[in-house]
């Protein structure tokens, strides 16, 4: 699968809008994801977007409105860069329709999240030559692709608070993992918002809107919301999403394999979101009765995931393996995934659970 | 009980040093909770500072050291006033100990919080004026307090991220709900550090130290750390704690009360802890199959607590409550209170459960 650059390991969900999620074994490759391997998440057609005729408009509630080009960005402010983890809103949404379906929504296993090095501007540095005015409470945020399936039909969008947009982590990247941003993940320019839902790093970014409210496009006001079990889509229904959740996976060996007995190496992520960091991994062979804790790997600083490993040694059988995350305010995973579920099949963050086969 | 001007309806734990939690009915009173009902956890006798003589000095990785009296301290910067609740780390202890005893720790109930306006100075104007060297990344306090249970025997203090430190909710405060700080509560100043366990908020505060590790005293080093169910307390033992977890109460009417049957009112508070908020409560009749969304009531500020409320029909006969919160990244508490148990009993904010009898 040649498309947009991608490997043709990924797992593809819908091909327009392009939606491919990456495989366990390829986000067990390195802590920092092989760009051809980062999954994709879009609601319309990647749109062509020519750089010299781009302008960044900043506009809203500020002192003076700004219309910069690439060439002005780059050259005007302090280039950053930043490994951060992005990780959708919908990861794992698979576990979810397994409990009862959720039609209309894509399938999407536990590939939905990635982890690049990002290169770009400081949000703060844009935001502070535009000068917010003392109304400004949020940041909003405007793509060029159009979303056929928001009503009305709208571009993408997103906004985070004032607050988060002037912390210096937050970034306008053209550059990921060293490389110019591809057109599929955001050229010329995108947002990343490193602790947040994966849908406020919002790609092929050309509008910048200070505001006094949240975001009422569709992507914020409608969807990206956490209905409660028997609630409905609707305009301000459930909770906005904005902070990512605590979360955590099984990377190798695969779900379901067959391994030898004797001592087998358990690899993983554990991302904990929001700005907080990953304080303890643990692993349990007997349901939770016990628990085991696993080693941290490299750190990669504090907006990253960390990959972790453990050694369990399997007598010849059937094992479930069940993995909780712990974050730095002590808060874990939850246990039961059924109690998740959700009319839109967001944030589930269970205890994720694999099966192996020792022989 | 007149001793340190605290209400005779608070739930004495200790008396050297002086540790008594604040009841249900008391906290149900108003959001903010009257000082001379606030929970007191102390580790040493209150010590006796004079005003008159007292200076908090800064010192550490700072281009200039400090040496600031109150006066000072209270011309020299902006007056800031906060309103934000503080919770013990060991807050529902008595939960655990129900599941397996803790020797040696007291069993607080629900009782180890409550919700102050707090006045004093921004901790962010002092450290400006102090000038945090580069290696700089953490800000210690140290109190007058001496206290017997440590090894070695020292005064209590802890630390926070530089980062948090320099964040405008942390404050050096003199004064509680309008009023000069009392004895009991830290006079003549303390910190107070909105989002964090209260143990980070250091009474009798005289000494802070910029540092550029976490603090190395047995409060931070060896206790308030989450151990593993099979741990055992030691130096650098298990996960610091920090950011406060999320949690929830009960707190009208009180658990095993008997009332009418018919529409009855509950009310409670919800705490989101850290830099979140409270997004949902929920309460539930029938073991959670099946949940209503509570009314929050008065937002005190991003730093203070929900107190909710919530009119359900009861038959007569028996009911359990159980009751969630959920916080602003879609995060709820755990189910499972035998699961939180742990050598030390912190962190208890499994879903609160109450028994009402309608007749």
């Amino acid at each position: 699968m040649a498309r947009y650059g991608k490997r043709d390991d990924l797992i593809v969900h819908e091909l327009e809008p392009f939606n491919v999620e990456t495989c366990s074994a390829a986000l067990a490759e390195d802590a920092v994801t092989a760009t051809d391997a980062f999954y994709v998440r879009g609601h319309g057609a990647v749109p062509e977007v020519d750089p010299r005729e781009w302008h960044l408009r900043v506009h809203g509630l500020v002192e003076r409105e700004l219309t910069l080009s690439l060439s002005t960005l780059r050259e005007a402010f302090r280039e950053r860069t930043e490994t951060a983890t992005l990780q959708c809103a919908g990861n794992r949404r698979a576990g979810l329709i397994a409990i009862r379906d959720i039609p209309g929504e894509a399938p999407w296993g536990a590939g939905a999240t990635g982890t690049a090095t990002w290169t770009g501007v400081a949000l703060a540095d844009v935001l502070a030559l535009a000068g917010p005015l003392p109304r400004a409470a949020h940041v909003g945020f405007e793509g060029a692709d159009l979303c056929p399936e928001a009503r009305p039909q709208q571009r993408f969008g997103g906004s985070v608070p004032l607050d988060k947009a002037c912390r210096p982590e937050v970034l306008l990247a053209w550059a990921m993992n060293g490389e110019p941003l591809t057109p599929v993940h955001g050229a010329p320019l995108r947002v990343v918002v490193p602790g947040y839902i994966g849908a406020r790093s919002v790609k092929w970014l050309d509008r910048i809107e200070v505001r006094s409210t949240p975001w009422q496009g569709y992507f914020q006001h409608v969807v990206y919301r956490l209905l409660p079990e028997d609630g409905s889509v609707g305009p301000g229904e459930g909770m906005p999403l904005g902070l990512v959740a605590l979360n955590s996976d099984v990377l190798s060996p695969p779900d379901g394999s067959t391994v030898d007995a004797g001592p087998v190496e358990l690899r993983g992520y554990a991302f904990a979101g929001g700005e907080r960091h990953v304080a303890r991994v643990d692993v349990s062979l007997d349901g939770g009765a016990s628990w085991v804790q696993a080693e941290l790997l490299d750190d990669h600083g504090r907006w990253a995931w960390r990959h972790w490993r453990v050694s369990v040694d399997l007598a010849p059988g059937e094992h479930e393996v069940v993995v909780r995350a712990w974050d730095s305010s002590a808060a874990t995973q939850p246990e039961d995934e059924a109690a998740l579920w959700n009319p839109k099949g967001y944030v589930n963050n269970a205890r994720p659970r694999i099966r192996l086969h020792a022989v």
